[in-house]
């Protein structure tokens, strides 16, 4: 089978890497629509040896597609998806938009990947965070149920899309030039730039807790987060206290840890040398690193995790929905 | 009264920062010895308008001061220290050679400060990180009793000297030319270098256990840390989830915040504005922010701590216990 696939936001950050992403996994297309904002219509895109034209954002475009990938962000997500329910077309929204909404099933497909059996039209991928924390700790959960996670998180500037990353990169050229001057973003990091609410929490550790609730289907865990945004440039670092309802031994956590799709376990004790954000970008896996318990609880385990911000935390898991509703039609 | 004060690693990032603020002290100097290592012997240093040529470690020269402020490292305080027994001079040792031995009080002035009052011979001066994280919570471990510290760093390269702090700038420049390559510490953070033990502890994480419950004498205090080192030059910040035994109001919080010496308050919810550790650069108060209530545990607090580390987090504890010292005597 041949596909009609419509890609949204196909020139920012992440819809680059899903194109990217997309030309060489073995889908069959029949067309490919790439839509953009104004200032991107008229580019011209080469996928598979063919130029693509950017459009414009059209929903009866949009319509004829099989499936099609939201890269966009919230608002257009929010301007578009609703008024596509008449049509055949399946949606992957990579936005927060819908994330929420009891109609979009959130899915880590090695995680929830199941829920895709009843073809959904409508299907969320959750925040890259959460994705690349859940990646870490799913399976350690169905072992030993987790009781509490704290995390403390590292995140690149791609987090905050090509705009944020040429930010890092002119402050810190910036602060280079002098280092009397204090630029925001040059050697400099600070706490997550979403709102906050009246509970204190910003956006980013909302999203945290309420899509791991949903994602794993259990709103009694608890979970605390402190986002951070770093001066590194693409992949995401966690560190993470989980505590467990159940007892465990570290040997059988490296059995589960290793047993884990997609993930990859990096540490060498005796060198000290353990995962970091550089060693994360442009990988597929999840890095799991520091695994050690918790020197004043037997019950909870430390990890550091490192992901790939655009890869796994958004891009290809757009791209792992979309093969496994095409496994499935 | 006027004293003989030698400093011992007078040229290195912290005796550097160490002579800047004795300079502009109300310390009365008769005379001033600078020690370092053999490639910086003969340098001339001006301080309070005078030439000062840097000698030879001598343990003869060394004994002539009524106090020496040890600025060099565990090794050279580990071979002269000992050796002081016998002699009037005051010790203050800001290297981690000494601070777990009962002879040594380990003191945070604001803190302890009152076991001066016994006048000790040696003095440890604490981890710039355990200094850090005690300023923003030790009065209200006085109020509410602290049953739990949960950290996570994020340590300038200042804390690794000079040589750290050209690494990361000579690898953000390496990085900058061509961003395909990966530095080790250009756009990019690693855990702490500090070696591991059989625990999987690193001895940074071990410090800040060990270190607070000897400062807060209280061994019983829970203490899990994630030590990590980020691409900032000088300051650190600590993500830190603080567990109380007793029930406590964000009112009184704040009360007891405002009122801690040397400490200062910076948030701004509405704008989104949060200390950052280049907001610490060059400031004397631990800047503490981000205070809300733990969502999953009311008798929990969250707190974002950034500290300069050369300061507060080293020399400037010194200077303090210093002038406590001569206050005394």
């Amino acid at each position: 089978m041949s596909y009609n696939i419509a890609v949204i936001g196909a020139t920012g950050v992440v819809g680059s890497e899903f194109l990217k992403i997309l030309e060489t996994s073995d889908i069959s297309i029949n067309k490919l629509k790439l839509f953009a904002s104004e200032k991107s219509v008229g580019k011209i895109i080469n996928f598979r040896n063919k130029p693509f034209k950017i459009r414009a954002l059209d929903l009866k475009d949009i319509e004829d597609a099989d499936f099609a990938i939201f890269c966009a962000g919230s608002s257009i997500s929010k301007q578009f998806i609703p008024k596509l329910k008449g049509s055949d077309t399946f949606c992957i929204d990579l936005s927060s938009a819908f994330r929420m909404d009891k109609d979009f099933p959130l899915i880590i497909p090695e995680i929830n990947g199941d829920i895709l059996k009843t073809k959904p039209k409508f299907i969320a991928s959750p925040n890259c965070t959460t994705t690349i924390m859940l990646m870490a700790i799913h399976k350690l959960h169905k072992a030993y149920n987790i009781k509490k996670i704290q995390a403390s998180t590292y995140q690149a500037a791609s987090g905050g899309g090509k705009k944020l990353m040429d930010k890092l990169i002119q402050d810190t050229k910036n602060a280079l030039s002098d280092l009397n001057t204090k630029q925001p973003f040059g050697f400099n990091l600070y706490l997550h730039e979403s709102p906050i609410d009246e509970t204190r929490y910003n956006q980013e550790e909302i999203k945290v807790i309420k899509e791991t609730h949903k994602i794993l289907n259990n709103d009694k865990i608890k979970i605390n987060a402190t986002c951070v945004r770093v001066p590194v440039i693409r992949a995401h670092s966690i560190s993470m206290n989980v505590e467990f309802e159940k007892s465990f031994s570290l040997d059988d956590v490296y059995k589960i840890l290793y047993s884990t799709e997609n993930v990859q376990i990096v540490e060498d004790y005796k060198n000290n040398k353990f995962a970091t954000p550089n060693d994360a970008t442009g990988k597929n896996e999840i890095l799991i690193s520091r695994i050690r318990k918790d020197i004043t609880n037997p019950k909870a385990l430390d990890m550091w995790v490192c992901g790939d911000q655009i890869l796994k935390g958004a891009s290809l898991n757009a791209l792992q929905i979309l093969e496994s509703l095409i496994a499935i039609l």
